[in-house]
Parts: structure tokens; sequence; C-alpha cells
């Protein structure tokens, strides 16, 4: 009998196909990979004209490379595009040249300390051209002149991203963004773009409150095309996670938005705390991933960050060490798991008002309550009613009734749903 | 010569008077308390009809009993109601009947991990009849017919509760509530009755700001009718304290109001911390006593409740075991130690306002302040003006001076008097 | 070559020139004072007559004292004004008589605890005379009469006190006082004074935002003239700093505003924390120096109290102990250094607005940002880039930012001037 497949390995099988792939901010690696997207998911893919202007930003020519070596004497290619889309520096302009090593130096990327792997570098704003390459790669390089070729265009064109959204009763949105720019690199972001597939997925499958959307977009500029072309949306946007570094091995780590106090932070904190994983909870900085937009003082939204390892916290990071190997099937699902049950939380959450505020409404006569008194142990469902009628005064949410009591948030919903059905309590 | 009655002992005789009395949440049991109550202090007996609307709930029908056994073949009794109010199910329906002792057991109540005990069970609401017994009396009974006979009756009556008032300089009110429901239980709550009554008599003796109103009154069914038949009254209502569990020898726990910080939860915090008695502050919590309906979130009272230990926090709770030796005269003491400390800080403690704020004002001039300077030390009382002339400012009050200050409340209030009577501060 | 002299020796040349004076709350000593200072610092210096209202007090007589002694039987003087002007309890009426030891004892003041030491005693708003001396002194006086003679006068005349101030760009103001009532004692407060005049002159160097006004007044009596003779002037005072015992060797103490979060606490805070020196942090209490009149509370300004070890917090405090052997150099260096920089602070915390706050502006088309992107490591310049950008919604100042981020003070400021020269944010 086939073994089974399992959601995790599933995700692990994405990642692997889009590794290959050379992503960059532009270009037909993002088309690419949405097109892989998209056999898992409905994709509404927008193409963004170079030159439009978005917010402070205008999008920049688009760019295609289908070729790129350093080759030697010997016309052996010594450095090879073919092998690794992160031997070439991103955004590289053309180049077609003979030069000695040493006038060569100044386009070569490596990381000395990590004398084994490849960088990943690019030069989106300042026409440069370049190659990365393993330190001792390099240093097995005797001089002599090169042949450098790089068959790239920069040229007007697009800037390519892509939505996929899950209705939900209310308008009011949940965005789940992940940047789509990053080359060969797994953990940075394939595995975040898996999660997100896989999640999105997932929740066509539910009965949702809140409106649910998914953004593929390139990092920074791709989060900037969006928000300049929803200024109406944005409105709607009510919570959000920006997803990266989803499939390593370590811990999870959540960051707070700007806010701080966010629903969303709240939520996150709650699922993280309560389930017993072992995480990280890290306050706003304006460095990271694209929380930095969404975050950024004019919008002010309540976007936090999730990750496992945060960027640059491991040493594969931003390396070609950062391969299919590097993200754990179980990783991957775990960081599903949490956000499935952190959007159950937020779907859920609600601010109600007691209807029945004058002393204790009398439960037993509905149905709600043990006729029995005198006992001493009380039912936790009961608890929880009580605490959400003492705590209905439109002050308070659902988790703020978890939180105080310290019971289950399932619990505590639960009885909010008892008490809305008799009557006593309106969200 | 005769030995002193300390009040510890003449409020635990108190205790073992009231104790052999059947009450519940309405009958003779209660007015009989209540007369026994009356002996130590005037009180406004009040009588609500049955099928009065008290906000969501109904005045039940009266229960009234006059005997009840469980009697095996040869006509022993083997539970009798003549023995402990706790062998019958409170509210239990009248019945006659003869009946194996495996169709009985339905309606027998044990605690099978105390055997010994006998549990306090009642059935307000719902229609039943029952008997609580030991464990061990139960493991001895043969197989066989019984003769169950309940002697009671359940009949369109009243409920009885009663009030009362110390009056002070203001018709501010703080509201000592303690529950008259339940049958021979000393601790919860005859000391509190007890202590309640004593403390009663001695505020009678004392000049008071507000205006103290006992509450005996049956618990959850009594409290409601009082805020029900007192809607205005209410208003009035600024601080209080809901008694129960007053008399066991473990240390005073203090369960704040819904509020968290009214009034009186910074009162009894501090009095209870300046004590340095071993003590527990217990954040609100939905569940306990009357402060359930005190603080319901349409009232919303700055009322807290003081036990010694909590309800369920000790074994003997809502057992046999909690008879007239459970409680100790000098807990009971010392309840009433706190409570008479608390109100005379809750009765002293104002905001003021510095009619003198630009500067400090000249004490010396006014007779306030030792004239000799250049001196290190300098005096309490002095400390006490200068800090409540520094927090005059109409946004605090003199508690807020003693805990800024460190200074005992009432070397502050002291203070207050003096800078009050030159004319420095007015409140 | 001659030995560089040190701002610190040059401080400490100061408090020995000063220190024989006898100071007192008016008179000659203060005047006398005052010269010396003002040869340091231009001095606009303020006569105000006896009589006159300020605040809730009167501008007492003015006090002179030429000559002072106990002399024994043989003429010797046991107690000398002429060795130290501790010796005369301040503000004594003149006296000329012989009485014998015992009744002389009432008036001399001693330290039975430090036997050695002279004590400072005042008297100023009850007419009273005495002398202070060692109690190892009164010890050796044999019985018998003894010559007493204080050649003091106390007339109509006037209280002294001088300003000077450093303009800046602004009006608003930050005020330095120091008391300069006390006679021959060192650290209390000729440091301060010490400490204030190199301050002031090292300010005149410098382009200031605030503008800052040096008091050099009487305590307690001065601070409330200089009030009530500006009551429009208080209302530009921003924040201050009350300089007394500056130069001993303990660790820095600052004492929090009444406020208790004014910019001046936060930035005193930060500083000293900053700076890595142990310090102490003390909430605000009403007594002290004279940010007890600038904080009383209908002014309520934002003035906070540097010291070394507090007052009355070391044993040589209000003794003869406290002479310019117990003043070190370096720690009045240390004490101007910690107020040159929380000065540089306070003149360049700022709130901004983000005039750019939808996404990040793009820095890198105006040369703000490394243009190499890809890279782990962000330069620091870059993050307090981001981090003003982030926090400039107007709610947060430079002093946030540095805090919530980490990062220098400096680095911050200098952050923020690149993006408002850069027209991306704006004071």
């Amino acid at each position: 009998m086939a073994p089974m497949t399992t959601p995790g390995e599933e995700m692990h099988a994405l990642v692997e196909r889009l590794y290959p792939l050379c992503r960059s901010i532009t270009g037909d690696g993002v088309r690419a990979t949405l097109d892989v997207i998209g056999e898992y998911l409905p994709l509404q893919v927008h193409e963004v004209p170079t030159g439009t202007r978005v917010l402070d930003w205008t999008v920049p020519q688009e760019w295609n490379i289908r070729d790129a070596y350093v080759a030697d004497a010997t016309g052996r290619r010594v450095v090879d595009f073919a092998a690794s889309s992160l031997h070439v520096l991103g955004y590289s302009v053309p180049v077609a040249a003979t030069m000695p090593l040493s006038e060569l130096r100044a386009h070569l990327h490596t990381l000395p300390d990590q004398p084994s792997l490849v960088p990943y570098r690019t030069s989106y704003y300042k026409p440069a051209w370049g190659f990365c390459l393993a330190q001792e790669t390099l240093d097995a390089l005797p001089d002599g002149d090169y042949e450098v070729r790089i068959d790239s265009t920069l040229a007007d064109g697009h800037l390519t991203y892509a939505e996929h959204v899950v209705p939900g009763q209310v308008a009011d949105e949940v965005i789940v963004s992940c940047h789509v720019c990053h080359p060969s690199l797994a953990n940075d972001n394939l595995a975040g773009v898996a999660v997100a597939t896989f999640l999105a997925r997932e929740l066509a499958e539910r009965t949702l409150y809140h409106t649910y959307r998914f953004l593929f977009a390139p990092g920074t500029i791709g989060a900037i095309t969006w928000l300049a072309r929803n200024a109406e949306r944005v409105e709607q946007v009510r919570h959000g996670v920006v997803l990266a570094c989803a499939g390593d091995r370590g811990a999870l780590t959540y960051k707070r938005s700007r806010r701080g106090d966010a629903e969303i932070d709240r939520v996150m904190r709650h699922v993280l705390t309560a389930s017993g994983r072992p995480h990280t909870i890290r306050e706003f900085t304006p460095y990271g991933y694209d929380e930095r937009q969404f975050c950024s003082p004019g919008f002010d939204l309540g976007v936090g960050s999730l990750t496992r390892t945060p960027y640059a916290g491991y040493p594969e990071y931003h390396t070609s060490a950062d391969d299919p190997s590097f993200v754990a099937p179980e990783a991957m699902e775990d960081t599903l798991a949490v956000l499935r049950e952190a959007f159950g939380v937020l779907d859920r959450n609600r601010r109600h008002l007691n209807l029945s505020p004058y002393g204790e409404p009398q439960l037993g006569r509905r149905g709600l309550y043990g006729a029995l008194g005198g006992r001493s142990d009380t039912q936790e469902a009961q608890m929880a009613m009580l605490w959400v009628l003492s705590l209905s005064d439109g002050g308070h949410d659902l988790l703020d009734v978890a939180e105080r009591s310290g019971l289950p948030f399932d619990t505590v919903a639960t009885a909010a749903d008892a008490l809305r059905d008799a009557g006593l309590i309106k969200a």
C-alpha cells in the first residue's frame, strides 16, 4: 500500500518545485512562480507597468535573465547561473566582456566567514552587475583573463503580483502576505509561500467570518504597489500576518504590529501561549519584511509577522545553504497549525453586550445552569457563562474573557454562543 | 471573680445559638435567625411575596420543614433531620413512601472522598427531594425497604430579609452584606453574620461619615431582591463588603470588586498590607457570594468580598465539619478588627484642594512647622503636611498620599485635618 | 612646564574661595558670594526689600553679622565665629551678656553622636540666638561664667539673588537653580554653585535651542521670591534642574519632578542609564531643595533635582565636616558632564511628523540608504532613519525613538536631521 502523503510533505514538494526558479522583484521568474501556485489555488494576477507611481516609489523596469557565467581561459564556466539563480547579482545589467581576475573581483561577492556558501545579493535601484560565489571557489581561481557574460534585459515591462481571496460573512479583511521575490532560497520565502497556499486551500473549506486575502507579491515594492492600488480596500483590512521563514526547524516567532496591542497581536500571543509551544514574541521594529509597509505610520494596520527563526537569525539566511533540505515538512505543518488556530480565534472573537446586566440572569430557568446547588465544583462551561456575562459590557472581547478567566478560548466562545442563543447577550 | 467575656467569645456564642436552625432561602428558619440577630441589633425585616418579579428572577415559593427521616424496617431512623438540618436536601418537596434501598439511592447524597461527613445540598429551582448522609452511614445500610418521609411544605409565602442602618453625616452608603440562607454551617455563614452584627453595634457608637447599611438576606435571590426593590438607593451605594467565611483559622482574603480599583479595593489592600497580617488579595471573579450580584455589569458597584479562607478552599466547606468548633473567637475578632480599621480609613479618606498651591505655604507662621531649621531629621507629621499639600490637586485622595509617602494613613489624615483647620486645603 | 588646570580643579578653587563667607538667606555674605560668581559670569543681581509679599511669604529682615564668640573667664574665645561661620546660629539676634554655663547651655547646639563636628543650625523666622560647637568642646568647658557676644543686626534691608541667562533660539526656558544661603558648607551647596557657574560658561559657547536661566538664590524664600516676581516668565519654563550636593564622591542621584514623567525626567534617566554610570533615580518627594517650590502643585513645573549623595544621606551633611576636602574635582566634573549631556539631548529632542507616512519613503533615491540590498547587516544610521520615520506620528519624540530602538540618542537625532533635510519629516 502506498504511504499517505502528509500536508507537510505536500508543502515541501511545492518548495522543491519552486526552488530552481529565478525570482526577483519583477520578471518571468515571478510569473512562473505564480503559475505553479495557480495550480493549487485560483489566483488573480496583476501586471503593473514600469513607471507607475506607487506611493513614494515608481515601478522599476522589468528584469529578465537567460544565462550568465564566468568562464576561464579554457572556456570552463567557473561560476554558472544554470547551477543556481543565486550566482547572479539580482537585477544585474547585461555584460559581455573579458577581463583579468583583478578587475573582475570588484564584481564578485562572497562570504569569507562561510567560505563554502554562495551569498544572495541584489542591486535593484542602482545599475550594477555582479556574480555571487563561494569564497572557496574564488580562492581556487588562478589569475588571468575571464570571460564574463550576463544575458539579461532590463526594460520597460511590468511588476507582477497575485491575490487569492476567500470570502467571509463580512467584508472586513484579514490579509496574509508573503514575498515571492527571493530566488533559490527555501525558507526565505518558499516555505512561507507554501504555508500560505495550503492555508488558503484549507480556509476555502470553512465558513468564515472575515474575508481572507492572500497576497503573493515581491517584497517592499510589491506591498507598496498593492497598498497604492487598493486605497479603499486598505480601509477594510482589520488584521494581517506577514508570513516568512515558515519552515526552518526553530521555534515560532511572532513580531507584533506597530500598534503592539492590535487584536492580531493579542490573538497570536494567546494562541502561542495557550498551545504550550516554545515561542518568542518580539516587539515591532521598522525592519524585517512587508510589515514595514503595512505598519508604516500612515497605514498603521494591525499586521504582525510570523516566522520561525526570524530573518538574519540563522547562519543559512540569504545563502545557498537555505535550500530545500533546510526546511522541514513538520515545521511547515506546525506553522500552518498555529495560523489555523489563530484565525479560528480571530473569527470567533467578538465584543458582546449583556442584555440582562442587572444582577445575574437566572441561567437555570433557561436550561443553562446545573439545577442542583451547593456543590463546590462548578463546571467550566458555567464559569465561562458567568465570565462572559460579567465582561459583556462593550469593553471586552471574548479573548479578554479567556485571558481574565484563564479558561480556554473555545470554552468561552461556546458559552457566548449559548448566551447569544438564549437572548442574554448580543454581539 | 467571673472571667471577662471577649467579643470573640460573644460572637462565638451567637454562632452556636444560630447553628441548629434550619435556614434556607425562605421560610421560618430565616425568620428565627433574624429574631435572634434582632436581640443584638434592631432590624427592619422585609417579607416579599412569592411570585414577585425581582430583576430577571421571581421570588419562589416558601419552603418549610418540620421533620424528615429515613427509617429502616425496624423503624429506626438511620437518617434524621432532627440530628442536623444538613440531612435534608434543601427545598425538598414532601415525600412519604417506602422503597427499597436500590431505588432510594438516587435520592441520597454523600461525599465518597470524605466518608464520615454529611454534605450540604439544595435544589431550589428544580422540584426534587433527597437526603444527605455520611458515606459510612450509607455503606452500613443493608438492602431492603426503607420508609422515607419529608414533612415539608412548598407554598406561596414570602422571602424574608432584614436591614440595619447606622446613619452617618452623608447619605452615601457603605453596604455590608452577608447571606443567611445556609443551614447548620458555622463558618459559611454564621461567622459572617456574627461579625456583621457586632460590627454594626460598634459603628453605632461612633460618629460616622458614611451611612452604613447591613443586609442579612438569603444568597443570590436575597441580594437580587434587595437590588430590585432599592433601585434609587443603589445609586447611593459608594462602597461595600460581602462578608462570608469570617471565622476559620486561615488568613484573611480580600477579593476585589469587579472594578478592581474601587476605593474599597484600595482601602482593604492598604489596611491589610499596612497591618502586616498575612493575607491574600484576589482579583474579581464572577463566582462566589453576593458580590456576584452587586458587581454585575449593570450595577458594577464598588463592593468586594472579605473572607478568611475563601469558599471551597477548605475541606470542611459545605459539610457537617463546618460546625461551631471550626470557627475561632480570635479569628472572628480579627476579621472584625480589619473591618473596623478599613471603615475608619474609608470614613476619613477625602480628596482635597490646596488653596495655597503656588510655592509652599509658610507653615511656620501658622504654627504648623518646627521653627528651628537646618536639622536633618524631619518629623513625620511635618512630612505628612508637605505630602498632603503636594498632592491636594483634586486628583489624589488621602489614601494616595499615604501610599505615595509611605506614611501611616492616620498620620496623613491628621495632617490633613490640621491643614484644613488652618484654611490651607479644602475637601 | 606648568601643569594644566582641569575644570574640576578650577571649580574646586571657586569652592575654596567661597567657603569662608558667612552666607544666609539675606545679607552681605550673599552679596559677597554673588560678587565672586560675577567674576566668572555676568550676573543680574536683584535686591528685594524687606516686607515684600512673595506668594504666601514675606521677605524677612536682613541679617548681618560682624563678630560672635563665647569667651571664658580668662577672656579666651572658646567658640569663635571668626574660625567658622557655622559657629553662630543663623539669623541670631544680637546678644551681649555674661551668664553661667548652666544658663548658656540652652543656646548651645552640638552633635552628641558626632562629637568632634560642629552642626549647622538656623532660626530664620523665630527670633533666637545661639552657638554651634563640637560636643568635645562643650564637654571640656568648666562650669562658671562666660561672656557671650553676637554682634549682628536684624533690620529692614533686602533679599538678594542673581540670574544669568544664556539665550537660545526659542524663549522656552530651562532653569538651573542652586541655593546660595548655606554658610561654610562645601558640598551643600558651593559645589552646586561652582558646577552651575561653569556650566553657564560652557553653554555660552554653544548654539542653544532653549534659553537657559541660572538662578543663584537663597533656599526656599529665594525660589519663592523669584517665582512671585516672574509669574509670566514661569509660563515659559519648560524644564529645570535644581542642583545641590554636586561634589561629593558618591554616585549621582536624580530625583524626578512631581510629574514623574516630565521630559527632563526622561532625559536624565536616559542619559544616566545610557552612560553606564552607577546612579539612582528617586521618585519625587515634597522635601529637599527648591524643587519643592518649582514643583508645588500650582506651578508643577518639569523640574527635577540632581545631586550626588542626596541631602542627609552622608554623615558630613550639615556639619563642619562638609568642608572643601569633602568635595572632589573629578566629582564636580562628572556632575558637569552629565548636565552637559542631558542638556544636549534636551536641546535636540523634538517630535516630528512623517510627511511621507504611507509605506516607507524610498530612501535610496534620496541617497539615504545603501543601494546594495540583500545584506543581512543593516547600518545603525539606516535603522535610526527607519525608526524615526516609523515613530514620527506626532506622539513620540526622538528620545522615545532612542529608547524604543535601543539606538544612541545622537544617532537618532542625526538621522532625524538627515530626514528633515530631505523633506521627509518636519518638526
